[in-house]
């Protein structure tokens, strides 16, 4: 498959990329590195990248983010930040993707586990990621073609807990190795509609 | 207790003043008609609205539109009109209502069934309903002197089946009374961060 893997330079896009890059012809993007520059809240980067592909097989994001504030102190300039950015990002993915995807097809989008187990500082994380999770299982009832839409839900991963421990205190957890095993499921598996959440 | 129901000429809306005017002063709102001029998606009317009331014990929100439309139709903008309107316009009354809530008060949105049970045309609204609940469940827990935030999430009403009908083939409705309940079990209860189902 030709995949187009978009935050490729992450902690999970990493492991994702060492994941399916052994079977598949992985194309990186970011916004500062990778084989294409794309802003996802930059449409024209996400056009110029796509056109300059054509055709893919599977779409897969790992990127994304939102303002982590004090529910209390939080305006709503500062949730606009996540929604224009993981939330509308991602989905723009999507929406210019429908262009390029090829029959059964794919698309993975990476939300987290903030709208299942909240934390402190994470009103807006939580609202992106149900927002997210809630339309890709809607939309994949509507995909042509036998395209597939899913959403992968990790919890903190191992590898960035230097920076987010603080805030993940009591939480387990998991290897970037072990939440690249579920955008694997969702590129070369059969689902649809899913959130695969790792926890 | 003061409460002021936004959407409360909706089909919905009517219910829930039928339910709680009974037992406490319910101040109507909506964008033409009742006590108070609230448009949400524009915050100064919500600021001078609530100005106009001073303190309040609960903010009801029955209120909040979005774009259906074929998921491979649907562009950014489109999804956009959800964004503004029924999810960033009731958070914004939660926001701006953060000011007004008196302690052990309680704000309550409105969802629906569409991130639950997805439909053709539905996905913008699955998106949105995703948002508030996820939001709600976490901006919960970060609320200072026991204020509560719940949303109830019907599903289609038996009032509204006359124009709703034909786009949920196959579900069972259920009167506008019976969801009337979960928006005062909302604000005469004490549970905080829960998405009532109403189906």
């Amino acid at each position: 498959m030709k995949i187009i893997l978009v935050g490729a330079s992450g902690t999970i896009g990493k492991a994702v990329h060492k994941e399916l890059s052994v079977r598949h012809e992985v194309i990186t993007a970011g916004r500062s590195t990778g084989d294409l520059r794309i802003d996802i809240t930059d449409k024209e980067t996400i056009k110029t990248a796509f056109a300059s592909v054509g055709n893919f097989d599977a779409l897969v994001s790992t990127t994304g983010s939102v303002h982590f504030g004090e529910f209390m102190e939080m305006n709503e300039e500062e949730y606009m930040v996540g929604i224009r950015n993981k939330l509308m990002g991602q989905v723009n993915l999507v929406l210019i993707g429908r262009d390029y995807i090829t029959p059964e097809g794919s698309f993975t989008l990476s939300t987290g586990i903030l709208n299942r187990d909240p934390i402190r500082l994470g009103s807006s994380a939580a609202m992106v990621n149900g927002a997210i999770d809630s339309f890709v299982k809607a939309a994949a009832m509507e995909m042509p073609n036998r395209v597939r839409i899913n959403s992968v839900s990790p919890t903190v991963i191992t590898e960035a807990m230097d920076s987010y421990g603080p805030y993940f205190r009591g939480y387990a957890p998991v290897d970037a190795d072990l939440a690249a095993l579920a955008y694997s499921k969702s590129v070369e598996g059969i689902q649809t509609g899913q959130t695969y959440i790792v926890d």
